[in-house]
């Protein structure tokens, strides 16, 4: 992409109303644009991040054995009244009437509608497992909006529901969540923590939270230095195999990390030698809950069993944050001069800077190593505007893409280019062939 | 996909509230669910064409040189009031009052926010030309809502507004338009005719709908034998080059096209032989509007122009009905078995059916047919079910993939499969190694 060809509108001025730093640049980075409380439009740069999330959900979630489908924004409220939850959910339940008068409601989750689907058309065991998903918007009328996407109150949400035959299958669908989450959130660059965590109005005993570490968290957190320091790296996982799945969640899981929720500083003490004993603040950007019977019961949701008996379905729920993702993402990637995206969410691979836009050799080197690029199957970015360097530069730094080619008269002289890392700040001197070479083979990795 | 692992959940009767065809076999076909008047859920099949069509339009849109971005689902009544819209508008328009009792509505159309999203970081003529789209569920609250995704209340629609700064600037994207929407079409194996009309509460001179012919349809059309003739084809398309671009439109719109709202019966005669004059009934799939600064004046969006003046912007919306597509694809393919899909739009390439299932050497070719297929980059969907022959292929049947392998004991004793196209009915044997290769080369040729 050309950025004159773009709309990519940086703001200079730090924006008033952001109280955080994912906030702040999200907004001068021109990647979103308030329309009303808690209600925001993606400008094209974090449009692109929120599809490359989606997408890399979607590819763990399917790689997981989980089916996609879309359940609509708004539902009808009969479906929670048969949960009861109707009533229970409050103020944050967008509640609507339409031209009919009936009662609907903005869906702040989907337990009620999936359970509804599987009803109408599940009727054996034969048919379990089943995992069934979708990335929809959801509505959740915060009282008090804030910090940007991160407390937003139309949010994208991963919300996945599995059913199962026994308690047992369903406590296997629990941990290939927990595998599969792991593995989104290190594509993604970041470090998300299993914690356990406190029900809440989903109901449900067993049920983790995945906290990002930093400094903005809304949630306090304790935890053993080393759970950080765990990787489920590029081991290959066999999603059907219950022992190795569940092996892995008890890697993740045994080393003490709470929020302040569930926190037992006995246990703290008792489990963590002191020099591994961490308080820090966590971001939430997931949770998966094993809860049993409750919808199933309450919504007539059974099956036939092998002995010809009726039983309600075992369920779950497993939800990921992906537009809040963006936020946990910056407040864990940034640096005094903007975001600093990690490679498997970048919205452009690499940025392309021409120090004397309008002059013949520099234009014409900048479009040939554009070209090449691209043919890597590459996305650039080319700052092909009449700007200073310095105004290039400062908008690169901003958006934060991860790598930087800089092309001028000098350097072409001896036919050199720069290529510089946004993280470490460092350059190096190459051919253009040479840099091509080498920004394709750091995405190749990935 | 294994089908024993999938969500497929086909109705053997014919649901009774499906008035029309496209409705009836979506509903057989387990690709969608009501969840109230208007509003469904996107089964795994159903969302897997969804997703397919706007993916296409994607890449067409971005091809043509648009930008995509997404703006929220809700939107702030004072908007609406800025463009006089939110009393015009009726009681098509879902009105919400949030928890702090402020005016909301689902928004049925975007002018007005993109119009606010271009004022509030658009400053110069040399930003333009610039067009933004987003795809997005949209909400119109119909009184009667009918025929399933075809007039549904909640609905997918791609919109994408063009901001230039003399309306010769926006009569050339208007035309940009008309080229990427005819592309979009073709690729999705329909033909939609461009036809003049009248412009309703969008605003504007200039408009042409798009009409996919089918028996239901809910537009008279009257039109040209030549017409649906007419063939962009695989001619690359420059779609900066003015010339060129506005050329294809003529080709498209100056034989007789009409909807019974424009259709003038004196130029109907006078314009085509008698034999060429055809009527019949069209379903709408997109529509395109230029409407000068109708919204800019209200809403304040300028631009400094070259002299140093301000003037209001010169815009335009362009709009693909996502959703209402798959209907209109069902209307138009389709057959007494079930649907027909079309390459281009197809949920699976194709369609793997084990005669024998259980049988080991059966099950050992499909499987290995299956791994040859996925080593192709095709997506199939293997019928490992235990049901009878004439149930695996009544599903096959009814889902629609284009094309079918058939497995069985008898050919593989003389090392054949049978491949069979949905469309013709026609059966050929083959060796597995060349049914292979045959579909791939199909779709390699899309």
């Amino acid at each position: 992409m050309r950025l004159t060809r773009y709309f990519l509108p940086v703001l200079k001025e730090n924006p008033a109303e952001a109280q955080i730093v994912s906030h702040r640049l999200m907004l001068r980075a021109g990647m979103i644009k308030q329309q009303a409380a808690g209600i925001y439009s993606w400008l094209p740069l974090g449009y692109k991040v929120l599809k490359r999330l989606e997408q890399i959900v979607h590819e763990e979630q399917i790689r997981a054995g989980h089916i996609p489908l879309l359940m609509p924004t708004l539902q009808p409220a009969d479906l929670w009244r048969e949960s009861g939850r109707y009533d229970d959910y409050g103020q944050e339940m967008l509640r609507i009437k339409d031209r009919h008068d009936r009662d609907m409601l903005y869906g702040p989750t989907n337990e009620e509608m999936i359970t509804d689907i599987f009803r109408s058309h599940v009727e054996s065991y034969k048919s379990l497992p089943l995992t069934l998903y979708h990335i929809q918007w959801k509505f959740r009328d915060e009282v008090r909006p804030r910090f940007g996407v991160m407390r937003g109150r139309e949010f994208l949400m991963k919300d996945g529901y599995n059913f199962d035959l026994t308690r047992e299958d369903a406590l296997h669908a629990y941990n290939r969540h927990m595998v599969s989450y792991l593995r989104t959130y290190e594509r993604m660059g970041l470090t998300a923590i299993p914690m356990r965590a406190a029900s809440g109005p989903i109901g449900g005993d067993n049920t983790h939270e995945f906290l990002v570490l930093a400094k903005t968290g809304e949630s306090e957190v304790f935890y053993d230095a080393k759970v950080p320091e765990l990787k489920l790296g590029e081991r290959a996982v066999d999603y059907d195999n219950r022992a190795e799945v569940a092996a892995i969640c008890e890697e993740f899981t045994t080393l003490y990390a709470r929020t302040d929720e569930t926190h037992d500083e006995a246990a703290f003490a008792a489990q963590v030698p002191e020099e591994r004993r961490m308080v820090g603040r966590g971001i939430e950007v997931g949770q998966i809950f094993y809860f049993g019977t409750k919808y199933s019961e309450a919504m007539g949701a059974t099956v036939v069993t092998p002995d010809g008996s009726r039983v309600p379905v075992e369920m779950g729920s497993h939800g990921i944050g992906v537009s809040r993702l963006l936020g946990a993402l910056i407040e864990a990637n940034h640096d005094e001069k903007g975001i600093i995206w990690p490679e498997g969410v970048t919205p452009f691979h690499v940025g392309l800077v021409n120090l004397k836009q309008g002059d013949a050799a520099t234009d014409a080197a900048c479009a040939e190593l554009y070209a090449a690029l691209v043919a890597k199957g590459l996305d650039p970015l080319y700052d092909d505007r009449e700007e200073r360097a310095g105004a290039k530069f400062a908008t690169m730094d901003l958006i934060g893409l991860p790598w930087r080619i800089t092309v001028g008269p000098r350097g072409l002289a001896s036919g050199m280019v720069e290529l510089t890392c946004r993280r470490s700040g460092e350059s190096e001197e190459m051919s253009p062939a040479a840099a091509v070479e080498r920004v394709a083979a750091i995405y190749a990795g990935l």
